[in-house]
C-alpha cells in the first residue's frame, strides 16, 4: 500500500477477506471461517471480545492491541457473511454520535471553557 | 468534516471521544463511561458483542449494522481508557494478516485462476 | 421448603420460574423475560457471563457470588425457554466428566500419593 | 454415587474439581486450567457462554444441554479459583429471588386462577 492511500485499513481488509470467501479452506483461515458458517463466525467474534476484555483488565496493555485486531478481523468476516458494507457502519457511527464538523467545533469550545 | 477527508471515521471518532474524557458526565455518555471506569467500559463492550452476535443470528440484518456501530464505539472508548492509539491496531491488523500490496495482488491472481 | 429436602436450589428454582411463564409481565421479571423472547434471554445470559468475568478479575470477590447467581438464574430461564430439564444437564455433566464413585476414589488415592 | 444421594451434581463436581487443583496438568484438564490461571478460566467461561447462546439460537436444541454443561463446569472451576463455595451462590439465589415455600404456594395459586 502506498503511503497517503485514502482507503483505511478496515475497508482494505474487508476487500481482501471478501475475496477469500469460497477460496481454499486449507490455505486461507478466512475461507475456512466462511465455510464453517455464521454460527462459527459469531463464536469467534464472541471469543475475541472476551479476550479483549480480559486483556484490558490485565497486563500488559499491548495485549489489548492484539485482541482488538482479532476482534475487528472477525467483525469484518461477520459483516461480509451477513452482507454488510463497512460504509453502512461508518454512516451509522456518524449519524448516531452526530459527529458533524460543527459539533466537533462546539465540543472543542466546550472543553476550552472548562 | 469536508468530503474527501482522508481521516477515517474511527480515527475521527477516537479524537472526539478522547476530548470528552473528564467532561460533564451529565451531558456526555462518553464522559460518564470514562468516569465509571475500566470495568464498566469492558462490561458494555461485552454486552455489545453479545448483541452483535444475536443480531447476526436473527433478523433483520440491519440490526447488525447498529450493533456493530455500538461495539466499535465502546471498543474506541476502551482504547482511549487503556491508552492505545488506533494506529497501533491498524499496524497490528496489517502486520498479522500480511496485507501488503504484493499479497493483495497475488491474492487477486489466485482468485482469477480458481 | 422443608430442611433436608433432597431437591437442590436449581431444580426448585427451575420449577418456580417455569410456573411464571405466561404470567403477569408487570409483576414477574421472569414472565417479562419469557415474553420478550429467546433473543432477549440470550442477551441477558451473555451480559451476566461478562459481569461474572469482570467480577472475577476485580474486587471484591463477593461480587462473583452475586454475578454467578444472576448467570445461573438466566441460564435456568433459557433452559425453560428451550425446553430442557435440569436433569439432562446433570446427566451430561456426570457423563462427560465421568465422575463415578470409582473415579472419585481413584482421584483421592492419586492425590494422597502426591 | 449411590442413588438417592442428597448431594446434587454441582456440589459433588465442585469437590472433585477442587481435588484436582495442583494435580498433574498432563492428566487433568481441571488441573491444567487452574495452572493457567484466572484469566484463562474466565476466557473459557466466556467462550462457553457464547457457545450456549449460539446453540440456543440454532438447532438442534440438544446442543444447549452440552454447552450448558460446559458453562457450568467452567463456572465451578472459577468458583474454586476465586474461593467461593457453591453454598454461597445457592444462598444468594434463594435470598434474591425470595423463593420461600410460602411464595411458591402463592405462585401456584396465582397460576391456577389465571
Amino acid at each position: 500500500m502506498a503511503k497517503g492511500d485514502t482507503k483505511d485499513t478496515i475497508d482494505r481488509l474487508y476487500g481482501v477477506i471478501a475475496g477469500r470467501r469460497g477460496g481454499d479452506v486449507e490455505k486461507s483461515y478466512s475461507a475456512k471461517l466462511f465455510d464453517r458458517g455464521r454460527g462459527k463466525i459469531c463464536q469467534k467474534l464472541g471469543e475475541e471480545a472476551v479476550e479483549t476484555i480480559i486483556a484490558a483488565l490485565g497486563e500488559p496493555k499491548e495485549n489489548v492491541v492484539c485482541e482488538s485486531a482479532d476482534l475487528l478481523y472477525h467483525l469484518i468476516v461477520l459483516w461480509i457473511d451477513v452482507g454488510i458494507e463497512p460504509e453502512q457502519v461508518w454512516t451509522e457511527l456518524e449519524r448516531r454520535r452526530g459527529i458533524s464538523g460543527l459539533e466537533e467545533k462546539k465540543l472543542r469550545k466546550g472543553n476550552k471553557s472548562k
